[in-house]
């Protein structure tokens, strides 16, 4: 399996019944909409190719991230067709937390979304850790909405104090902030917080195949009508879309329009062993 | 959320419509059957709960495990009952491989029945390192059927030359041999592996949620029948049974007749941060 | 090689020409000094055994700690007695770094005592980024100092930017501020930074044996006077103290008035196989 | 700190009063010596500049390495010229094991030479799993001299019932068989027991700084007449030679006649962060 280079995104799609795409990097950039995209959405609309956006946001909620896009001028994105990790925080949360009081370090906003299960939630600046009976499961959500100076402390420290269940809504550990710069996301705390104490949580995104499976349920949820191999996962990112994407048994397409640059796409996939089917510069023509 | 401790697995059980339950360390363990196991598996037929057996052992088809439960003494298990981490891998092999031989560590046995695609098979022993054009995939299979002084140097030195996928039938470092030792496993040899060539395989069976996706997906094969507040997973191991089924969303109950004792399971799930909803001493009453 | 648990410290000592002690959770500790510490330290003059501290707090020099003690109420204790990993990365900078400006994250007093080698230094909120090339090697130096909202976003681009030599003045992870709880250390900044680079830095400090032997050789600086075999480590942490003195072939005994309770002491040696040759409850006696 | 490309050894070499040099990869590769690494060696002495070799083999005593290097053309090697890191596991044994038998994995020949500290020794092979109370220490020699099918599971099975200090007398993963291909050493058979035993073992050798003090003290047995800045250390493995050199305060030079080749050379000093003083060819000229 040596990845085929291919020059054109759409003769590719055309094979395909369903198409998954990642957002940054493949749609958008830190400059707005990646040129193009939009006409490319209309192609697959026109073609009757189904698609779903999935992507390790956790901050926004589906109408969010639908507004975000309306805003940077891809406009006719309907909410289903966005799937978020923190969607599957949420899923989990309401299956497995039955009382208590969440509590989370992000901001109001992603809790509101996330934590929407009836039970009561709590910011990590507002834990009395002389008083924690009642919290029953802590989130990491957000890189906003809290000051890092204090908050990371007060959530390792609640955390070496009571065992609960702890879910990283978001694991990538950066996301970037123009050509050059990243800055530290949810996933990268995260990180920090389970190298302090020695323990491994609960992570939700890409490349957990979880994300592709909660994707792939949707397309089949009124029938049984999408098999893996009528699916193509496409994403900037070998680590997370490309890792994820074939492990569930999907075709995947490495694009060159974000993480990955053309002139070291082939040096990481042989240095990874993660290998795409397709590469393709930009999901533009 | 704490773990409850109770007395019987059976008065949990009857709360649920479906129950996932490991094999070693449940089921059975180094003498044979666990006395009694028998009568649970009678008990939850008659109760009218649904049972799946989820087992990392890739080297044996769904037909030969039924076949060793029946020489133990578990007469009626039906083939469907029981899903392996090898029929993931299976399944990844067929949606990903199209063409090319696969080349494999382990028994000819695992390799039929895992490798049954319709593509070639080849054993690493009869890998030629000068010849390796027609090789499109490896698989870790089994911890038998190889010579450890020589075959694992050419499995190494085979993927130094050739990047291709690499899958990893059943991730477990060990499986117990008597009540105080252990054998290396497949997932031991494949980790050495990773550690030589800094690189991160595809890895199958249990934390991943997928092999309880599948199962999930096996029980709701005829119509959505079962959510995932049915179902209750039942382990003796934290690091895969519990900690894969907290992350699907399932509840689950820790046995202490496997790799956790009773003297320590406290301990463990507090390092861990893996948190059983039930702890109970075994599957017998 | 089974720890012996001994009642005195003293009767162990006075079978030693040398003995090194960690600092915090074996002198002093949240509440300050430790009851009785100053009388172990007359105690080891009166013997005329040399002792040294070893620790791994790089935000203060050697006269800088020297005070605290003494601010303490532990009077007399010597320049020369305190061995910090900052001295570490003291000499390496002055061998290795020649021309540039070291960048560094911490306080400006962290950075006058280890930074004095005649170079230039600039705190990370003062590099612009577009102006970095007379920027020739980057310490983390100390947890305070600086804003982590911006500051450790700013380190992360600078070293996306540019390969240049990183050293972590201190590898701890957290240290502890009162009988419960914990804050991030500049260990754990560093690591966080080194997950989202995928890097590994140059890390000072116990357990790695250079500390030691920087010890060492202070005491066998006028004559070679002093073998191993005549030195015992003390430390309260297995996973430096013991863990570094082992390597570095010292007799080790572990202190239980700090990081390690009596309760778990006997666990955490059998799971993390680090054996100290002594254990003891602390020095006073 | 950008490493300086030159094209003469011999030139640079010629500003140090010390070299250091890695065996494998700057004196010999898998055909043999390399050709023209005897008259530089002769340029070294003709110089006045001492050297030392210092390998991760720990299969061969001082004398036997330099018997092969003798065999080799390399004629007038000296056995205080060659440090390797079973000697430092020698001097560990003989400061921390002081009674009970040493378990070993490896070859009786490299057993006698490292274990020779009047305490008896027993290869993994005689162990009787039910008979190991005077069993007090365990190191992992070599990688022949056993039999992979058997000793590695008796050697877990051991580490489990027991808990003793164990030690990797070379921590290297692998060494090079031919230009293309490698053979598992025993780091790596180390690695998979760590893992499988969730324990750290005590490693000697490159790119741990114990290994550059052993040497350092070495030349400076008689009188203290070289500082760090007298020594270049020369080695063809950034993350051993180069890392170790580094850290410990030496100047560094990677060749390009072993393990790293020209074309990546550039890649993996960014991608790693290791950075050597120098980059030249080979010792040649």
């Amino acid at each position: 399996m040596i990845s085929s280079r291919i020059d054109s995104f759409r003769s590719v799609a055309k094979n395909f019944k369903v198409v998954f795409l990642d957002s940054y990097g493949v749609l958008k950039n830190h400059k707005g909409l990646i040129d193009g995209v939009a006409e490319t959405i209309s192609f697959l609309r026109g073609e009757g190719i189904v698609f779903r956006v999935l992507t390790n946001d956790a901050s926004r909620s589906q109408e969010q991230q639908v507004e975000v896009f309306d805003r940077l001028g891809l406009k006719d994105l309907d909410v289903e067709e966005v799937i978020t990790s923190g969607m599957l925080a949420k899923q989990f949360l309401s299956h497995k937390i039955k009382d208590g009081k969440i509590a989370y370090l992000g901001t109001e906003n992603s809790a509101d979304y996330i934590l929407q299960s009836g039970l009561k939630h709590i910011a990590v600046r507002d834990i009395d850790l002389e008083n924690i009976e009642d919290i029953s499961a802590f989130v990491f959500l957000d890189d906003e909405g809290f000051d890092w100076n204090y908050d990371i402390d007060t959530t390792v420290n609640f955390l070496r104090r009571k065992t609960v269940p702890v879910i990283v809504a978001n694991s990538d550990k950066y996301y970037p902030v123009n050509k050059n710069d990243v800055s530290v996301a949810t996933g990268g705390i995260a990180k920090l917080c389970e190298s302090m104490l020695s323990k491994k949580f609960i992570h939700f995104g890409k490349p957990d195949t979880q994300m592709f499976n909660y994707a792939y349920e949707h397309i089949n949820r009124d029938k049984q009508q999408y098999d893996k191999d009528d699916i193509l996962m496409v994403g900037d990112t070998l680590s997370t879309d490309i890792l994820g994407g074939n492990k569930f048994g999907l075709k995947t397409m490495l694009v060159l329009s974000g993480n990955t640059r053309s002139d070291n796409a082939e040096l990481w996939i042989n240095s990874s062993g993660i290998i795409p089917d397709y590469i393709c510069d930009s999901i533009l023509k």
